[in-house]
């Protein structure tokens, strides 16, 4: 578990490495902590606030052993329980950018494994993906997140891209707004690429094809200027970020019923988030022309 | 059914017409919305937002007609159906000020019907109270509060009080964050009071003493001055608020499941929420002590 656990570091590592590079000032607070988890396991949180690029970015490492899971939990495995217990590792990267025209993103990658009595592996599964959800549309951004996306995915299998495309749209959806949350990406989970090591390999491809999508787009729009009314629109849309990951997110509600860390779980939430019940008329026209296209279909 | 309903409009009325007199500045965005609920009933949602004492207030009517409900939604009574009809009306306040020193506060009252064959009621019983959610601490406003909660409770029956704060402390309560919403009030349930009209009454007597005691604490407070870090301090705060209601809330996982009015149900969520990873030290020792403090039980 040891050397699974250290790749997935590596994945934090370098993410985070490459973000707080971004963050050139003084004022930016950069935080590690690490911690234990009593029931067993336990993660690293890497934490930018306040910065230039960044209100908030979140990268954070997890692994975690247990033996009580809910079936559901269980996801496609043939194996019907975890009383030899599970360990559950992965990285969670979360974006909201100062720049309204830098969209917020976020990424996951995560290995399941259940053990059988020796506590060895018994049974894994993989999962994660990527998804973007931006202030102000650039239709060449988007188109870019989602070809690249494809290019990778294609170098492992041609059926992955619009499966796993697919499955983001139909994930990343606020039922009571009847909007998706972005413009999508990727997104699967109960996956099984060759050998726990191609696996990881797999995984590390897409965490890399992610950080290099999203840094292109920070560094093509971190100048852009922007209104205070922009900077308002951000945090009421947030808002719709918060809804999303507090009424919606199956992985926050798992992690706040099953005794999580909650400063790293909540670590995805917003610095800012507004909620207006009646906007002005502009900011509603905004609003109905955004909805318009992250509810469309970008997949390339 | 129009008399009941036409009680309830009274009772929001009056609380709007107190609220909407406060706020005297041009600025101030007073609204009043009626809206329909295409599977039966609908409502009227009044707003009040951008005010000189209000960041947002909404004092909400609504009234449904329908026939499916889960069998959790029927509380203790003993008809087990509701194939015939089921009328829920009922009213519910919400108040974010823009002064920190001023708490938040939440009142609601409600009557729930089941209908037999000939649409006329087979059983009913009512449920509310009121809640207070301060970000400054006055120890004699929150004595108020609960003392003129009990004394009103006490015109009906004695031991409602201290049943209907336990329930309050109980129901208004973040598991994941091991901490309670605010400082309480009362918070009951499933009731019968003595006939329909009795319990109307009853509800009427709640909504005035809600509005008595949090119009007093407005009135000590509003000239009081906050700086930017106590702003600060009350988003953060009110992003506890907003787990509260989006994770926690029965109310509203109801009404975003039932296809509610969203804007109507989602209208108690503040302006402007925050959430901070890692506080400065001040912040820090604030919020310790606030949570001390709304975790104490301050039933009279």
């Amino acid at each position: 578990m040891k050397k699974l656990e250290q790749r997935f570091l590596t994945i934090q590592k370098e993410i985070f490495d490459v973000y707080s590079k971004m963050e050139l000032s003084k004022n930016t607070d950069i935080i590690k902590d690490s911690w234990k988890r009593p029931e067993g396991g336990g993660g690293k949180t890497c934490v930018i606030q306040n910065g230039n690029i960044f209100d908030n970015s979140a990268v954070n490492f997890s692994s975690i052993y247990g033996s009580k899971l809910p079936k559901s939990a269980l996801g496609n495995s043939k194996v019907k329980s975890t009383r030899y217990g599970f360990q559950a590792m992965g990285v969670s990267v979360i974006c909201h950018p100062k720049n309204p025209n830098i969209p917020t993103s976020h990424m996951n990658v995560r290995l399941f494994c259940i053990l059988n009595k020796n506590k060895q592996i018994k049974d894994w599964w993989i999962g994660g993906g990527y998804d973007l959800t931006p202030y102000v549309i650039y239709k060449d951004d988007i188109n870019n997140w989602h070809s690249q996306a494809k290019a990778n995915l294609d170098r492992f299998d041609k059926s992955f891209y619009k499966s796993f495309s697919k499955t983001c749209n139909e994930y990343f959806y606020i039922p009571h707004r009847n909007e998706r949350r972005g413009v999508g990406g990727i997104f699967f989970d109960n996956k099984q690429y060759k050998s726990i090591d191609s696996s990881i390999n797999f995984l590390e491809s897409i965490a890399k094809t992610y950080l290099s999508s999203y840094k292109e787009l920070i560094n093509n729009r971190k100048k852009e200027t922007f209104t205070k009314e922009d900077k308002q629109f951000q945090e009421i849309r947030r808002g719709r970020y918060v809804e999303f990951n507090l009424v919606n997110d199956r992985g926050t509600a798992f992690g706040l019923q099953s005794n999580g860390r909650i400063s790293s779980i909540l670590s995805s939430l917003p610095l800012n988030a507004s909620w207006v019940y009646k906007k002005t008329k502009s900011m509603e026209a905004r609003e109905k022309k955004l909805i318009k296209i992250l509810n469309k279909d970008w997949n390339v």
